[in-house]
């Protein structure tokens, strides 16, 4: 039975034509997916949550990755820690996934119970011999940008998210995101490969027939990155984009926002992100249907509403910040064909729901647009697994991203050996 | 841990005892799944559905097997046409499981659009280097014979589907079984692995006790194949059957009805098949609870009703053609547990319900029976998977065709140099 | 992908550091699951129910354990005898798993029928070579005890069961438990490996805070070991139990009967087993929230009440007699992280409900103590698989019982060469 034989997925994933899609199996094979949760979540920073879900001492939020679990707390310092959720004696969870307030972690089992800075104060029966110093919680590297809560479980993490945050966190400052709260929340299980959700996410060649919503604000040539294989139709639409962007840029900088570019996606790069300051469609506010603000008290100290759209990419997540509020997603692969979508959706932390915001016209666009997005990439991943399934070429205009994505990909396996 | 080593699937069926059944290890472990549906449905011809499921231009049949997905379609030209059911572009599936009608076949990822005879018509953004024609659909093997679609996703489908074809569409032809529509279909998910659901399929020891519907038509004997093993009763049941078959079988070639049995069941034939006119019991009509015709209008042109059952068999299909209607079923493993069945009832397409055939009656027989073999597969599904289950000895009059099968099981494997 | 090559169990078991718990993957890898099935289920006597379950001749009780399955069935003679739940044609199921009553076992499928000793009484069809005592149903080691049935598929079984027995027969004997019957039964299917349950009910550290209802009557210094670890308070109590434990026992001993503890929990004994007459909280009588007893009509011909909790551990089951009632669990092994926790409730044969005793009353302690057990398992489960999880220590006083638990395990997989 030699063909049932698994090709290594290195070899796999370099054997994919140039501009072309990845081969079906890395989609849905166990141990592919063992090997990307380890590599791509539990290696790399990620994205897991917002400052605003532990608004106060004592609150805690827990989220699952793969088999790891995170305790994500604020101490009585206010300072955002995180730690495994495992006790120390036999390994109980100390919290189910989702948010609570504690005054100290106590494990349900035996009651061995830690203070919020992870140290063990009780434990009983343990004998004279014991060593409470020894089995304090396992720390998890953390780090706030903006509001954005990135973990790693490596021993080591990749020290590049220190490019990230410097690059990030003057573009996010005005918007003051740790001033925020949730005015909504949703969760969605899509059926399809973490790496097919996140392809999905990183090009818009989709949007015009997939995305109605979505399309009133967000200009699709805005992730488009040359006109090759445009139509003149097409061209001309991408050079009116163009020099229409360098004129809302050219006054955004004028005023001091921050506007270029900036990418790291190359697979030499341990943490791959990307930001610009994209135009908005129509009155150019935010990302609503009639492309107005949703909520009129704006973050931070703001008064001006035509600040385009903030974006910023991860590995596993998008974030789009605009004048009024921020939506942010972020993935969690559950298994090789089931993908966790959380998207929050910040606003001004005393913004007042029904006066300043209607949480319908906040959240309308991205609930209809990840809706449509999860049905595009259960279809794709259906199809990518039919053996009669050979991937074809990413657009060079409209997919360049997809494949700087499964560049980098590749990079980071290779990165890591395999 | 010596003992989790698998054996290889060759082995394992080579060393079945002579006349008894396989090792019950062949129904349930996940790589001869896979091995069986590369072998037994991706490279031979396989029966999964009839002209009448796609009965106009632009109506569209879609089915899975396996991970594998085949469109079915009927072109402008009244063409049957098969497709892998996968864009050329990033793997989509352009169509859901199921029926539907189009004018063209449009991926619902980024409208790439294709003609009804697999041609890429339009594909925006791909720029100038792009050619097309290189990625039109993907055709899948199609035959049909009778009203019956046989695809073959081997490159090189085995060639003695000829034999099949020459031997079934004379037997077939009086019955223009192309010009029927369905007049009900079924679908049920038997609790077992495929090749048991075929096992029970070739042996009618069972239906004395398990098919008391089936019983009043269907006579056992018919597929007995000798009187060893039989007391004295059944040898006299056995002899007074083969003697009433003979007149009756005379009477019909007198008319030029074909009848004779032709088996193409060793494992040398990739196209594994069996047909005869079989007798019906009662009033020798079709099967139906009170034996006769179950609709007024007759197949084709028919005028006599006692035609008996021209029976049909492949390695994953049953059909039996009478006079009035056909039965036509047909099996896709789901998982090494899980068996898709389809069955569908096809009647003159000019028949009317309510006026020439009553739903009911035309089916009830093959509903109760396909939900009795239903749970005796599961039960035999599950004890064959007992560690205390040996494989016991076939009946030598009764099963001798479930032997035949198992043998043309193992006769492919080898031929696949399994 | 060298990291995915999967670690030896046996090598996994005892690389556990002295005193600590397993490492998770021993809870989770389907191989790993296969092996303990094979090796404790199948080749060890496991408990799989009571007399009480087929009280008359033709009583029929199936317990399906892993694939297997065994028949349990009461002859004519009274004796209870167990088969394999094979047909011996076809492997089809003799019976579903739960009780019902026969006259003799006929398989469904093709009617094979046998004799409640075993024997094949009838086959058709089956040709003048066959030899029907070649293929009377497969019998499976019984022994009772007490009430208990133990099977054991291997086959040369532990001859060791001979010391359970020796040992338990005298101290049921007072109880009669063969005239009882069930006065309820439980079935929960636990979120968690098999091990985990086991390790659960081989300590009282968790019952303080987990286990209200249950510790009304359970004295949980009755399976500490030492005072090793305790704090003033704990070594105190110790001492009381400890006094008051020599003196009640002392006086249960003058009467006759049997209290010492025995126990056989090495790795190099195959069966496994723990007894002790435990004193009772309270009132001293039974396991109820009033410690009191909840059926009136006593056990056997019993006329005293505070005759403690006669308790019987073995590697699936847990048993507590009281003068009133016994209460019987054993568990079964359904998936790597699901376990099926069957109890059973036995009064005397003749006491009657609402009259003798009320139901609720008689199973609240323990329906409630195996909810809360269920759920601790479940997070324990979780967390163990969690790959920032690091065994820790057992309590050296409370946990003695779980440590020597996973000492009989590891020593169990090295007899049988793991």
């Amino acid at each position: 039975m030699s063909e049932f034989v698994l090709k290594p997925l290195g070899e796999l994933v370099r054997s994919r034509e140039p501009g072309c899609g990845l081969p079906g199996e890395v989609f849905s094979r166990q141990d592919v997916f063992e090997t990307d949760i380890d590599i791509f979540f539990h290696k790399h920073w990620i994205m897991v949550g917002v400052t605003a879900d532990v608004p106060e001492p004592g609150d805690v939020s827990v989220v699952d990755i793969g088999k790891a679990s995170v305790i994500i707390v604020r101490d009585d310092d206010e300072n955002v820690r995180a730690y495994r959720n495992v006790c120390r004696h036999r390994g109980a969870r100390l919290k189910e996934a989702g948010k609570s307030t504690v005054g100290m972690l106590v494990c349900p089992y035996h009651q061995w119970t830690y203070d919020l800075d992870g140290s063990l104060r009780h434990a009983k029966h343990m004998g004279k011999d014991f060593d409470a110093t020894c089995r304090n919680l396992r720390p998890v590297h953390l780090k706030v940008v903006g509001t954005h809560v990135f973990v790693c479980f490596a021993d080591e993490p990749p020290a590049d998210i220190a490019k990230l945050e410097e690059t990030m966190a003057p573009r996010f400052a005005p918007y003051e995101l740790q001033n925020t709260k949730i005015a909504f929340e949703s969760e969605i299980i899509e059926d399809g490969n973490w790496k097919l959700v996140m392809e999905n996410n990183r090009e818009c060649y989709h949007c015009e027939a997939g995305h109605p919503e979505l399309t009133m604000s967000f200009i699709p040539e805005s992730t488009s990155s040359s006109a090759d294989g445009m139509d003149e139709e097409g061209i001309k639409a991408l050079d009116a984009y163009n020099k229409l962007n360098a004129e809302t840029q050219a006054n955004w900088e004028s005023e001091g926002w921050l506007c270029s570019a900036v990418e790291e996606l190359s697979g030499d790069v341990a943490t791959h992100f990307r930001t610009e300051r994209l135009m908005i469609g129509g009155h150019g506010e935010s990302q609503t249907i009639d492309t107005k603000v949703a909520c009129q008290k704006l973050l931070g100290n703001l008064t001006r509403r035509d600040l385009g759209d903030t974006h910023m990419w991860t590995h596993n997540s998008w974030t789009h910040v605009m004048s009024d509020h921020a939506m942010i997603s972020y993935i969690i692969p559950l298994t090789p064909e089931k993908t966790l979508c959380r998207t929050k959706w910040l606003v001004h932390a005393d913004a007042v729901e029904g006066v300043d915001y209607d949480v319908t016209k906040l959240t309308e666009v991205w609930v209809a647009t990840n809706a449509q997005d999860a049905s595009l990439v259960a279809i794709n991943h259906r199809g990518a697994q039919d053996p009669g399934y050979i991937p074809g070429p990413y657009s060079p205009s409209t997919e360049n991203y997809v494949d700087q994505f499964v560049g980098w990909y590749a990079g980071r396996l290779k990165a890591h050996g395999i």
